[in-house]
């Protein structure tokens, strides 16, 4: 089986292709061949099957075209611009997350006879405020990002190309992912990591909202095992309604405090600074903070139970069970 | 004030062309001119202030920059390929109704400084089965056509672009429009028009799909009353969710039926035949059938009460009172 991965060198990107070599097989086919592409070069994992690692453009004239040229079985297209750059510059988020993601699309049309699995991920910014207490699977995505309108039209082109039969599609929509390793990126929802990541790695943390904002997270182990397992639902699971809303952890920015006062104690909870921004309060008190995401859950997704289990995913993943204290 | 209508030549296009010249005003301003296109020539009406009428594909490179060249105040844009086309031309239906809307809301943004009303068509082929009895205003768009996935991404960038600022727009969810005077279009819901129309003809008309089938209508009448009235609504009336499905009556077709014995008799009634169609009643069998528009309600849309009354606004406005027994 041949994987494309769009967006492989990003955070997601790596963990997938980590677990892909790990597993050596998805969904019971043995990976022969193992695509990986995004803006920068992803970094090819030693791996006994074939690797391409490419430098790739989705929206540059002919470059979607080259990436499906030799039709992988399934793609998992995690490409795009952040949030926080969707935002900061309207013309590139459009070009990148929208542009982009339909050359994917066409170019899966336009091989013809092609019908891979077509791996989407979207996220929870499609929906916007005012909410229910808890969203359910069929509320309406009224987005107030330029990011979230970006991912609800890739879902309705997903939807509709795999409606007629050009591929076979699946959107995701990721919960914000905690705990990032490495550098902040431009993400508005960046501070959900830092002010666990940086404390845990002995540095200060700043807070650019307030402690009552709840949130819905998951870790990047679950967000690996959402696409994993998308990969393997079919066509008669899956029905018309093709965009799913990922189950989650709900908490607020206070919980998430008090679990890492449990699992790292005080000193590694004290390191968290609050540092007020405007911009990034604004588009969180947009965003969704509680689901009831009953179709994920019946067709099998699961998660973290706690804002604990998450933390501790990321000390096991990322720390190699190490905590500066 | 200087007003322009896209898809001008169209039905709904041209009943809006002659309520404005025959209102000689829109909200308290004169309409000092009217700038009319789309892709056949649209019919210069006889007006005191200064009309021009031009062909134009806005989905062409430069038309939309063109059309909007003169910074009309208010845009109505109705251009776009019907439902049934969108369906059978696949590339056709993205290219007017997807890329040539974003092409015109590209051209306002790039214009800079210009902050337009702008009054955009949609559909309630934005909706996809399965419903519930009645579809709120919070229900999630999931199209089962091209169609409905086109204008359903069309709200979307309407709403973000409204957001950023670059235009003040209101997106319509139209009902079925019948009776829809002149020939038949390639709109997969043209029946519901034909067998009223071609009985008050003396003409028999087909009959695609079963008298079970419900369905959620208006007039050309109440849909040029929508845009008028949507012009006129505020942004502090619209708040951030700018797509608003409109009122209708909800009735099935044996009811069309019996409204239109009640209207015209017996002998007019009876040139309805029995024709089914299987894609057609797939498609029709994917639409919503009865809605529950509150804002709409709220904000002041009005609808015709019973379909008796959406008759005889045919027989009115497009049939000079006369029947043929």
């Amino acid at each position: 089986m041949h994987v494309l991965i769009t967006g492989a060198a990003g955070m997601i990107g790596r963990k997938l292709t980590e677990r892909l070599v790990k597993d050596g097989r998805l969904h019971g086919k043995a990976v022969d061949k193992l695509t990986l592409i995004d803006v920068v070069k992803p970094q090819p994992p030693q791996f006994s099957s074939k690797v391409d690692a490419a430098v790739s453009d989705l929206s540059a004239p002919g470059a979607a075209a080259k990436a499906v040229a030799e039709r992988p079985e399934v793609i998992f297209h995690l490409a795009g611009v952040v949030s926080g750059e969707a935002e900061t510059d309207f013309e590139k988020g459009y070009r990148v997350n929208l542009d982009g993601t339909r050359a994917l699309l066409e170019a899966v049309r336009l091989a013809g006879g092609y019908h891979p699995k077509f791996v989407f991920t979207s996220s929870i910014a499609v929906f916007g405020a005012p909410f229910p207490e808890a969203i359910l699977d069929d509320f309406h995505l009224t987005p107030l990002t330029s990011y979230g309108t970006q991912k609800a039209i890739c879902e309705l082109l997903l939807s509709d190309y795999t409606r007629r039969g050009f591929l076979d599609g699946v959107g995701l929509r990721l919960p914000s992912i905690v705990v990032r390793p490495g550098k902040p990126n431009k993400a508005a929802s960046g501070f959900f990591s830092g002010i666990i990541r940086e404390p845990l790695a002995g540095q200060d943390a700043l807070l650019p909202v307030p402690d009552s904002v709840l949130h819905w997270h998951a870790s990047p182990r679950s967000a690996v095992s959402f696409l994993i397992h998308a990969a393997g639902l079919t066509r008669e699971q899956l029905g018309p309604r093709v965009n799913i809303t990922m189950p989650g952890v709900c908490c607020t920015v206070a919980e998430q405090i008090e679990a890492l006062r449990r699992v790292a104690g005080d000193k590694v909870a004290g390191r968290i600074r609050r540092a007020p921004d405007e911009l990034v309060a604004r588009i969180v008190a947009g965003w969704p903070s509680r689901f009831d995401p009953r179709r994920a859950l019946a067709l099998g997704f699961t998660v973290e139970k706690t804002f604990d289990d998450i933390i501790r995913a990321h000390i096991e993943d990322d720390l190699g069970g190490r905590i500066a204290n």
